[in-house]
């Protein structure tokens, strides 16, 4: 069942371990099947160095186990609202890569500061709100992908593919594992520079709009001429 | 005699290397035998690469050597302390890790700043006092131990399984020598995003008790639900 | 055609990505054949994994692809312009490098603090303006072109052979591809050394001229006695 | 001629490349003979991949060339003036190492910020003043060993093993040229701890006497019990 995807899935995992985005356990990465609506995902809290293909859980959107003997990431309520409500996602990690938990733990969204960031996210990475208790206390993993939703509200997520959770870590999306693993690699690198350019430069703000739109849209845009794709 | 717990202190020893919290000879793991009441531990100043099983050193809680043709770590007096003190440590690690070691250096303890801090540490990683004149004239490393203890006191070793000694560097420790290297690197990990959170934003105060909770309990609680434990 | 130059280029382009100043394809090297007045640059968004010397685009100076099958790299008009403008340069490397696209990103040139850096730069390693809406709106990637041209005014290439793009990331040149791959690999040391340094002593200002000549002339100047080259 | 001292200085050099303190051919190494009087030090401007032991050149105290085809390092005066001065050298490092040089660039010397620093050096590593206009312009790399000479009135060489050049970078030096590799070694990693100490408690002060005298002594005093040497 989804065996194709499952490869996918299990992939995108042992990349998160391979690009420096986890240490141990510390992230997860899950991928959706349009036709079936069905998510698969890594179990909870095995080695990466143990991880298989068939080890990987299917779960459908509402949450059941429909197949797979190991017990899902504990996060798969949260991405399994961040499939339900965000047109055009096919994969999601979530991990606690350095520099982006910096940046969710100081609870400030990652501002534009330069054409790199805005080649893959059109503005600032925001970073949510802190849950309240008596969501801590209820639903902590529906509640962690709410926020998510509350917070990406105005914002088109295929544009904005990535996210901070305050006191938490990043969540990153794309269309499919692979390319929310190479977002939430990226947005690792932004948090990274970003940081240094605060400290460098306290005054600094984000870059203008008309650059912002013309690095995003040289690459997203209808008129995009990177890369060879319109070739 | 110990075989496989030599073994095993042997192995975690090489892993302080192999995940880069020891630059030459600067740190130490060792296990604890619950049923013999005997500690093996590394021998003092001897390169990584040349070390083998056969070389760890067998002492009992009172400091005497009972196997082994090497001297043991100097730090072998810290460790046995905490042996004696702290129920259900079966492995302890102690390394001059860069930002653990820069923490305690500034003599700082590390606020829970997110929830990577609070699925380990039940609260911060508390930093000691520094040593007095005549504790450090006096049994240094024994004093060393006591210090410890003295700053653990009112909290649970297993939940809080580390801390920063002022102005030298970190202690962990587990249920076995493997744990206490795992909680050494996430020591490490949680200094150097606190580090950086600090310096993200000056006013950032540590994490709600009901997150703290949340996230601890959910791994360490009688009611966890991470990992694959009570599937 | 140029099939050695493309080789060059080539290799150029992998050392980016060995040498870790490139994420991904967010970087390119290009070379210039003087004779044919050609230029040899990486293709547009292709993987450093599958690029092979075949796969190299040559175009002329104004622009016009003369070989190859894939689209250059977007940033190529940007190159064309420093071959034109610029003489003695037959290698240019642009990247996101992490230190250096953070002085772009602060808008800061890294100011002269010590002698890794003389032994390089005759001086700052300047940072461009911003770009004005309309240089954003109209060619952009001639106006990049343009606003180093600017910037440079006064400074001689071969001296300080890179330079930072507000907003943006560096761009660093050579007598040839590997050269310019060389001053990168320099530039994003130096920026990472001075990032440092600022923090350290906020008052630190540039080395005196005697130091920096010293240096810099003791490499590169006509009576250079470093190295084996007029032994 | 000096065979086995020149395969020493040979892997020594080797050594600072692998320990990660060189880019490309910032650094080097030499070994002192003490029977001969002569030093064996890295040829000038060769990349370490091309070095082999027949490359070293062997100069006397006077700085004539006496064995060797290649021009000897240009920081060959400097490493002279060492050999003359300090009793009990047999090796000396220069290196650009990142964290060292950026203590040297901000012109600061490294206070014994915690036991790894006291491990190593009984005391402060000291920062030279920066040199005069006529001392650049005069022998400049002799002027560089004497400016650290005066430094280091008052202090033993063996002791504190090692030095920031202000504006330029760090010289190291031991028993031979791997110990002096190893102090290198250990310098880069206290300046990387002491610059984030700084940052982290901005009142911070240096150890007390008192544990400076303990790790210092227990290492390196008549008394000494750390490692195996007087078991």
């Amino acid at each position: 069942m989804l065996e194709e995807l499952k490869v996918q899935v299990w992939e995108a995992n042992l990349e998160l371990q391979k690009r420096g985005l986890v240490l141990y356990t510390w992230g997860n990465a899950s991928g959706f099947d349009k036709e079936s609506g069905l998510v698969v995902i890594k179990p909870s809290g095995v080695e990466y160095e143990k991880l298989e293909p068939k080890d990987m859980v299917v779960v459908d959107l509402a949450g059941n186990q429909v197949e797979g003997g190991l017990r899902p990431s504990s996060d798969t309520p949260t991405h399994l609202v961040l499939y339900r409500e965000f047109s055009g996602i096919g994969g999601i990690v979530h991990t606690h890569s350095t520099y982006a938990t910096i940046w969710s733990q100081a609870g400030r969204g990652i501002p534009t500061f330069g054409t790199t960031h805005a080649d893959y996210f059109y503005g600032e990475v925001p970073c949510t709100r802190k849950l309240k208790s008596a969501e801590v206390e209820g639903s902590y993993e529906d509640e962690t992908g709410n926020v998510i939703v509350e917070t990406m509200k105005g914002r088109v997520p295929v544009h904005v593919p990535g996210i901070l959770v305050a006191n938490h870590g990043p969540f990153s999306w794309g269309k499919d594992a692979h390319e929310a693993v190479y977002h939430g690699v990226v947005l690792e690198e932004l948090a990274k520079m970003a940081l240094h350019t605060c400290a460098l430069n306290k005054e600094i703000e984000a870059i203008d709009q008309v650059l912002l739109d013309k690095h995003f849209l040289r690459k997203h845009g209808k008129n995009a001429y990177y890369g060879q794709g319109t070739l």
